[in-house]
């Protein structure tokens, strides 16, 4: 049974029937009736306006969306441990033409506003030295945990304050909107977000995410670069319909609702075996080796992280039954 | 009726079935066991060692495939009517951080050896004047001409002489293929082509080209490439699945040969209205304003091409009966 | 004796004995008190305010100010034999990040507005299509013609309706101006000029060019790019002290007067030979090549430019006494 | 009296007499006698045939080395302190086309080859992460400590072992050979260094640096990016001639243990007060603010760092004449 991660389960039928669907002649690339619903749809769920683009994966989602705001000589402020910086292959400075990441810690690979301000302080204000320009944070988190509305809205300040475009690596970003029970408004531009890599393909998609743009101009950059990058398909109404199909009738809420209860299941098992709070669909555990091995050994697929830890990520298909024996043996152990 | 390209149709069913077949968790990104496949397919029908890889669009593997072939301070060779020079809105520099198109002329988009080397030659061998290192050819070309084998072969050996990658932009190779009905080995690696974008998405594919290199060195440098531009997907095997329909039973051959079985019926319609010979599936027809506004009154969809030419593409999924009104109504005119 | 460039001429006596008054310590970079001048005595040359920074090449000033005008998906209209598209290893693509030169044609290195007005019109404005940002000139040009105010003025116009940048290549700018008799605002800004490479090494300098930009915004962009592309001199001052040596008394005017002058002298010997009106100090004359073996042989250096034209240019350095056994030889062939 | 930094110091007379002695005409670009003299030169100096480039910068020159040793999808292994890494404004990263920057601690800004050796291990080696290409240090390093030739040979072996470009920046490296005595070549391609920014200008230069290849291939690559970086002078000779003048009579060491010597001087006085062993020209010093402001209104001018920390710099010009009064005023704090 895998646990090793979302990223390889099963679409949704929706989801494959919505490409059935679509199986007709359309306009190519975004000109089909289905790309051209996708800002209704996505302002609505975020009551406001936005502009809504389909990406293929998550990595040009984010990629995109922080080259429209860094200039190639400028600094993105992550976490050390952000996907951007660790997991793209150096994707963000190739599509932002060598803007640099700029690191910061945090427990469970959160960044707090202060440790935003303390990034920005250190850094002279000459031609010398990096000028930060973005700031991207990961929500729900690498770690599984998930930024608040107001802990969002505390690192909008700063951004506001400091100049900073911010970003949001929504990759389980519903995970986070189902854990906190509050409106993807809240999560996003009312805390100061501008733009949001909203993931799907980890919840159910095939090969399609949303980038969202809660400020148009930055939709504008983007449409050249989308193309220039070889991101834009010319059937973009198979992208457009699987999104569409994620959010018909919440979709996305009731796929990632599915995969948190499995992740509560895991970490009421657990007991002070969590290495942080599960907050979203990912169980940080504290095991031996030996521990590992024995989990693995009743057929578990799961990754160590780092030593003396392993990484359990549930997906949004997997139900209590699917869970339930891996539950029961982390309690055995 | 849409005769304005083949990048908007729909894709084969075949293709849809095979995504539901694949509709299961596997390894994530090319770990699954449909992408591991397909070496081994790809290299069965180019009768020898290739690497074959999943690209969701075929701006992004001619770029993958001249990136992998030019320095950044290198030049490459194409038509100056050649889509990566006129359609891909940089895409080729991009992806080549700055790499320069060095472009030629030719009838119908077909460049030749002689071409070619008049380009090379007029390159003073210094620092200040941007080298060529690689040579790209479209086939057929972006008017529907097929290079022939042996034109291949001469190009080759122009590239072989002059210290150039060859790489062939075949996003109608199929057409190509069909219409010299020769072996796809015939038309790539024997005449010295390094690379090939193997074009599948206007052919009844719906989101996959192959990239297919005959240099397995060059397939190498291109993974953390794909990765670093977003393109490596998390659920790969549903590209991968969609190239392996495309292969099973020679569904690639059926419907390039069903694409040009309509744009010949157009052609024996349009007598001498031809622009040029019909190799493919697209016909390039000379008519007034007056007439192709005639037969947009009819129903037709097409591009005009400049002043007073019109591009009509057939897809694979039109058959006589869907293109027999139009041969008549040219015919007609 | 050398007519093959201006580029390798000796540098003015009072260049070398700026550089040994300038020989103290001082704030590093551009702080000191030579390069704090630089605005003031440009801003007077040009009698508007404009912005001064020492370059020290004419390849990086010409893409610095190309870069600060034109996005990485963008295009820069030039001529195409523009020095920036043929002896600049493509320097505009690195600055700026894959940006696409997109060449007109016309006589001796001229552009017409006509020329780039349809350019852009046989752009379609859609994210397929490199979309032209900026467009860059060379006055005097390749071929040593001058453009007149009026021209400069009409190409600006296009500019301004077109949204293009628009940038003067300025290596030779002083025997243009000194040609034309016009004064240096007449030939930049009140024509439209955004930013003005401003050559000065060509014309007695020894390593410092100035790059002049009529609009502040694009000198603050400049500068992390300047520092970012290792053109930002710790010991600044020795690049400002010789812009402000060839500033002082009219020395940039009275070397490019002296030069022109020279190439004026071969011309009247040159008579129908010439291939171009001679407006700088570049001489292109109609010879055979036994005619060029003659000159060579009686110890004339030049370039041969293509086949039975031969290149001479005449530097700031070369008095009459000079150039007038040249002139006779070339009026004796 | 000054002690912020050793690169805005006065260029000694000799770098003036021989920019005056190259006056005259000469090949352009790096085709004139001085340039040429270079290979021999250097390689005389390091004992083995090199290939030297005169490079303008410090910045070009690590920029332009890094570029030939990492592609663009690469990683550069460094200290966080480095000056690649705070204070070029992200230059490695924009001419090596995005390649990313890798940091690593050390006290005194000194990597040791276990520290580079865990930075290589915790990287996955798969497409997802930023692989290591390249390994960068300092010599004498940001905080004035010199390698030793054993220490840059374990770094060299951890390099070859590991696959990286081993470079050294040497913007100090005068000062690191006259303080260990040893021969440029223990310190370079003995220890396994592939290139070399050799820095003169922080040492008596005016404008040039140079750029040492102990791999001729390196150098091959680097011509182009030179040219394409804008970096290519015309009256190149004027650099190389201030190269060789510093070579000549072994000025380069003379003026390095000048102000090495200086530096000692203010160590031996600041006792306790020392941060960093005095290995090079640099002095960092605990000092409270109150001393600090007491030093400063002695007429002493130096960069705090960081809180209760000065760094006072000696430029090769100092003699001890001009040191002894800031020696006695450290003492009497």
């Amino acid at each position: 049974m895998r646990f090793f991660s979302d990223n390889a389960a099963a679409a949704h039928p929706a989801v494959l029937d919505a490409l059935r669907a679509a199986n007709t002649v359309d306009t190519a690339y975004d000109g089909d009736s289905w790309s051209r619903r996708l800002d209704a749809a996505f302002s609505e769920l975020f009551e406001t306006d936005v502009r809504a683009l389909w990406i293929a994966t998550g990595t040009a989602a984010n990629s995109l969306a922080l080259a429209a705001m860094c200039p190639p000589w400028g600094g993105i402020i992550c976490h050390r441990e952000a996907h951007i910086n660790v997991d793209e292959c150096g994707a963000p400075s190739f599509f932002a033409h060598g803007a640099k990441l700029l690191t910061g810690e945090g427990d469970g690979a959160k960044l707090t506003p202060d440790m935003v301000e303390a990034l920005c302080a250190a850094i002279r204000p000459d031609v010398h030295q990096t000028q930060p320009r973005a700031l991207s944070i990961t929500n729900a988190t690498e770690y599984g945990l998930a930024y608040t509305p107001a802990e969002v809205a505390a690192l909008g300040e700063v951004a506001r304050r400091r100049g900073l475009g911010f970003h949001m690596d929504g990759a389980r970003f519903a995970n986070a909107v189902a854990h906190l029970g509050c409106s993807p408004a809240d999560l996003t531009w009312k805390g100061g977000v501008d733009a949001l890599s909203f993931g799907f393909v980890k919840n159910g998609g095939l090969s399609a995410e949303a980038l969202i743009f809660f400020k148009p101009e930055l939709a504008d950059a983007v449409l050249p670069m989308r193309k220039r990058a070889g991101h834009l398909f010319s059937k973009g109404r198979f992208l457009a319909a699987q999104l569409l199909a994620m959010l018909e009738g919440g979709l996305w809420l009731d796929n990632a609702r599915a995969a948190n209860r499995g992740a509560a299941l895991l970490a009421g098992a657990a007991g002070d075996r969590l290495v942080h709070p599960v907050e979203a669909n990912e169980v940080f555990l504290r095991v031996t080796p030996e521990e590992a091995a024995k989990l693995r050994a009743l057929g578990f697929d799961f990754y160590d992280w780092g030593v003396g830890e392993a990484r359990l990520v549930v997906s949004w298909d997997q139900d209590e039954a699917a869970i339930r024996p891996l539950a029961e043996a982390i309690a055995a152990l």
